[in-house]
């Protein structure tokens, strides 16, 4: 097996998770890459030095462009703050290698472009960070719904919902300055990808987007912390998305239903390892939404675990987008989601900012 | 205990629940008056002669102004289509009785005013029959949030979906006719009751109604069978409302959430003996929600069982209603809901169908 | 439709239930009797009088042969402590009429035994009062297995599980005296009738009865709170039966799971409106326990509601009590349960209390 | 941070399992040391190829003395069968190495006593492998015990139920041969180490093992598949354990109860990541099960995924023991479970068999 040297980004929250993503995906996955941690960035020298004992890769660094750079550095993970994705990715392709991005790809629209423009110059493997699409049962709700177990799509409902601002005396932070870190711009990219992957493009919307704690430690809050648009799929259906961080009690409310002309699906990932599923067969007295524990004969399943219901968990999903990534780059092939997905996703978030502002419907593709 | 004679105008659905009401509810709840089954009315005498039988009434008749001007009849129960509403309300007053409906009041927010006039003018104590809102579960809800235990409510999120006309091979009827008899007109009334019962008024909404299923058995469908709308409710809170008959797979959708800046409630009618409820109190890690099975300690449980979790059924929602109304009577007191909030309700979904229509935000107070 | 004279001794929470049940039921249900409610007793004259005026009775006496003997009263209904029903029934086989006897049926497996041969010989109709099978839920899982639909039964568990004692500083009252009154003479008949209805005959047990809470203000509690048995079924499963009133946070914890060669059943009366059904069928992934709720294509739901998903609850099972009771009579016929049965769970219950005494396996038909 | 040598003997289910627990263990958590794959261990020199490229090891063998003895196996794991287990562990002591052993400790009360012996002896680290104790849920419950958060506990009732045998019409293996892989040998062990752990030593036991399906493609089964027994622990509590590996529809069915005169927890491996407790606090009508999720505030879940109710899995589950075999070493001081809690395993399984050949209860210490 090759091995491939991989240079993270940052050492957070996310950078961690991919550090370990990559430490373990060759040994679950038959993978044609065997991951080396070659350098990890963060922002200062010191917590570059921490992250990389403490995850053990070869080297640390506080210069992005450094990592970027360095030979033994053959595919970039772009685990940074949002504003720092575009500049990256950049450089990357301009270097000749393959990139995953986190989620939310581009602080706008423009941004996103920009980094869909490189790739596709770059011809090289690009990839954006949405994991919970990823999940064994949002993988099996994807399939279920292509091969028409569901019927026609008529209406699908999520949101993505948790409280860690719930609590109006927890003074503000970065979190609570600046659009990109909003609501809208941090967590609703993950169900507007959601909502894309299972019913397809979203062609109108009409938003509404607001901040319930207006400010915080007597600093004023500069972004949304909840928001919710009705909209109208590309295939007819009818959708409402709604998005978060103040849904006391809600603690990773990515979830979702999609009714059918054949049945129902409903999911939570509170409780990932199960789907529900619901079908117009059989006897009437006899139906009802199945509870369905994933196991190996789910997508992405199997390499964790051989005995169904002994579930995965939020980890696994990172090292699922690991392996795919790691595909990718051997194969040559780009994997769905690539920038082009989170671009689209970006488009949403615009469209919806703008919906909101105006107290109107208006079409996506107008931005 | 004094005794009332009861008629009902209508044996079908409705007509037979509220009969077993009036039959049980005096044992049942100390009432201070214990109704008569006196007259039964349906739209022929062969029909209302089987009623009668069935149910146990002293009296027969096809015409529901034989029923309403009958002396041994001293409360009227409308339990017939709400094309039929109006009139004999308006009947009823004039003739000196009090009188229960059942939802929608009138067919539109014209005939409901009238109804609401007409109730003031006679002084007669007057019901609208939300059934729903009167669970024990719903009624501790209402309850939790005015004791502000949940704190201020920032969303609220409300359904109503069953599953009677999801399959597409249906032929229609008089259900798939006339805008009264649609999914708006027919299910909504029971959520937009709800919502308001639980966060107030609703000021402005922005919505979305729809056919799914446009012809039946090679009939045009005249009526909507799913729709949804965005709000903001008086007191500043988000919402949600969604209704539909094609909603494969539920059964007893009347579901919602509603969060609050210090906890959160959770409830669907498919399981109604319990209530969810989370609070920002305690040990983070000892947080959660908790599922509260109602009981004696919830209101009007007790009377139908002293023992906690044992539960009610719909049938006893009606009882509840029945034991309400006879209290108004017996105290000369309304009690809610009265003809009033059958009125605002109309009134919302008025505006539903204009919105949907324009496509825009609207005003409540405008329809 | 013939009327009926309705007897009932006792008017606390059973009597109560009965009451309310035999007022609505000929409403509901096509019954060829419609009950009047003619005699109730109670200990004293005064709380006769009280229920006689809360429920509606003719007539309030509190001697229970006044009550048997009273030609108006056709049917005799004993909702009076189990110390009561041995000569209550016996009187009122006595007097020809048909009797429905509250559980457990005697006192003692000899008291049990007197009223099923008094029964027989006099030839009238009797039922025992186990409501909890009577649930749609329950009734349906019962024709589950009937017809094979989860193959051969290999494992039954039941409980019977509440926490109204689980407070170890309430004070005892009759409740903590007398094996009759103790969680294996309260509570177990209930459970132990579920599962001889749905898996058949116990042959042999061995049980751990105890007293978890050994005083109470300061006074030996002379009974049981607390007790389990594994046993085997004449058709060769294996089983786990448990019973407790200290099971803190239960408060209905009528509950089964039923192994099966072909699939599962799993049931608990807290949520009485779902059953949960998994079989062997169809693809492997999309397996799983389905929710089904009750609905019209359910065992006696449809005449308390003709939606699906509306649900039932704790009277309407008393009600389907007294439905069967009138059909039995108005056919000469007996209906399940009986108090044959009534006399085999009171076998199992003596066989419980002897095993764990001898601390040994029993054969049922010992006791 | 100091490397360390890791030895896997078996390249399997687990093998593989604790093979990616290592590879990632010092990336999620702050060990004092980092592994390094060098030695796995299979039965035949082409399949421990296989897994040597698959997993990422140094070098593969088909002798497990020979990796016992490599110098640069510094920890010795035991992922091969049960029969394997005693003789690689003695030898592993012998050569002066910490040992992980898969669970069973040994196949028999014997062997695990020689092998607690053998590690008493020879110094050294030594730890059994019963991971779901080990998940934050499970370990939050043993503390909330501990703490008395639910007073004392009068009532356990634990299962592991798995289906993967339930259809009759599978052929039988070596898992259907030979008392170490029956369900006794093979589920039993993970839920009495569970109960163990959550409640304390069992003192006596009364049990019924079972071989529901005797033959298997015309060959006889010569081990159990379905077990239960009742039990006392020594703190006086009263238990039931169920293990099933013919429970159709349970997929990873290791589930418990536990009642306490305060408040109860349950838990069902299948929905892993919640933690259900009552307490019997606050006002009567907002009592009830809170499904707490877990978290960063939960034991051993914050090296994941700073975000509560992002949920782990089962692979999490192994990284965890590694964290803690890991430790032990570094600080050279034992961890719980040890081989000493393996033995005590053993000899309840060893009570069980005895219990159920005779037909009565039997002490554990007997065994
Ligand atoms: N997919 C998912 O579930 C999640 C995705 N994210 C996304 O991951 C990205 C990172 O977020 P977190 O890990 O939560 O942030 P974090 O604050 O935990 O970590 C950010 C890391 O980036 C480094 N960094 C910041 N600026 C840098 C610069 N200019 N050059 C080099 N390193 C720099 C910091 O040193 C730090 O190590 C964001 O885009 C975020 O939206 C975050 C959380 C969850
Ligand atoms: N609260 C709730 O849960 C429900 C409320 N409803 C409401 O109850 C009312 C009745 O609906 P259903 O009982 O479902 O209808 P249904 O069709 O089952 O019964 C209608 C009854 O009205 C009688 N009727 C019709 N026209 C009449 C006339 N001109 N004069 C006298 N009798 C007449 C019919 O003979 C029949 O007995 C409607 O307003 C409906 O919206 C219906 C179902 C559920
Ligand atoms: N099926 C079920 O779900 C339940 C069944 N039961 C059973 O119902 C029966 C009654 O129990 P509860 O209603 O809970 O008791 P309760 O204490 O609430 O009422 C007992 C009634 O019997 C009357 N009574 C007592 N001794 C009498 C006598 N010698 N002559 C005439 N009347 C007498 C009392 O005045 C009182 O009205 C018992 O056998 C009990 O096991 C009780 C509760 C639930
Ligand atoms: N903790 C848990 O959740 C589980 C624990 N186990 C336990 O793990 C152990 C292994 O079971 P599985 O991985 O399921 O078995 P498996 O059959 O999947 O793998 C067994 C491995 O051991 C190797 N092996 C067999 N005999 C050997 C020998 N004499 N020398 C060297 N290698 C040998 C085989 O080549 C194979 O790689 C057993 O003790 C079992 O009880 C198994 C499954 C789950």
């Amino acid at each position: 097996m090759a091995d491939i040297g991989i240079g993270i980004v940052g050492g957070g929250y996310m950078g961690k998770a991919h550090a370990a993503a990559y430490a373990a995906v060759a040994t679950l996955f038959e993978t044609d890459l065997r991951p080396r941690l070659e350098v990890v960035c963060a922002t200062s020298d010191a917590s570059a030095e921490r992250y990389r004992a403490a995850y053990g890769f070869a080297r640390g660094t506080s210069d992005w462009r450094d990592l970027v750079e360095d030979p033994k550095v053959e595919a970039v993970i772009i685990a940074a703050p949002q504003s720092t994705h575009r500049d990256i990715a950049l450089a990357a392709f301009a270097a000749g290698k393959p990139v995953f991005c986190e989620k939310p790809l581009g602080e706008s629209v423009a941004d996103s472009q920009a980094m869909v423009d490189a790739a596709t110059a770059s011809g090289q493997i690009n990839m954006v960070g949405f994991n919970y699409i990823r999940t064994p049962a949002s993988q099996f709700a994807r399939q279920l719904i292509t091969e028409g177990r569901i019927g026609e799509v008529t209406y699908f409902r999520g949101e993505h919902t948790e409280d860690f601002l719930a609590d109006a005396s927890l003074k503000g932070d970065w979190r609570t300055q600046g659009a990109g870190n909003g609501c809208m711009g941090d967590l609703a990219p993950h169900m507007i990808n959601g909502a894309r992957a299972l019913i397809g493009p979203i062609t109108s919307l009409c938003a509404q987007v607001e901040t319930v704690h207006a400010t915080r430690g007597g600093v004023a809050v500069t972004n949304d912390d909840q928001a919710q648009f009705m909209c109208r799929f590309e295939n007819g259906a009818q959708g409402h998305l709604f998005f978060s961080r103040v849904a006391t009690g809600r603690k990773m409310g990515y979830a979702y239903e999609i009714h059918g002309t054949k049945g129902q699906i409903r999911f939570d990932q509170e409780d990932q390892n199960a789907l529900h599923l619901y079908t117009m067969e059989g006897p009437e007295a006899e139906r009802g939404f199945r509870k369905i524990l994933t196991g190996p004969a789910h997508p992405d399943y199997k390499p964790f675990c051989l005995g169904p219901g002994h579930g995965t968990g939020y980890q696994d999903q990172i090292i699922i987008e690991a392996k795919d990534f790691l595909t990718a780059i051997a194969t040559q092939k780009n994997i769905w989601p690539t920038f082009a997905e989170g671009l689209e996703v970006n488009r949403v978030v615009s469209a919806t900012l703008a919906s909101s502002a105006q107290g109107a419907w208006v079409n996506v593709a107008d931005y």
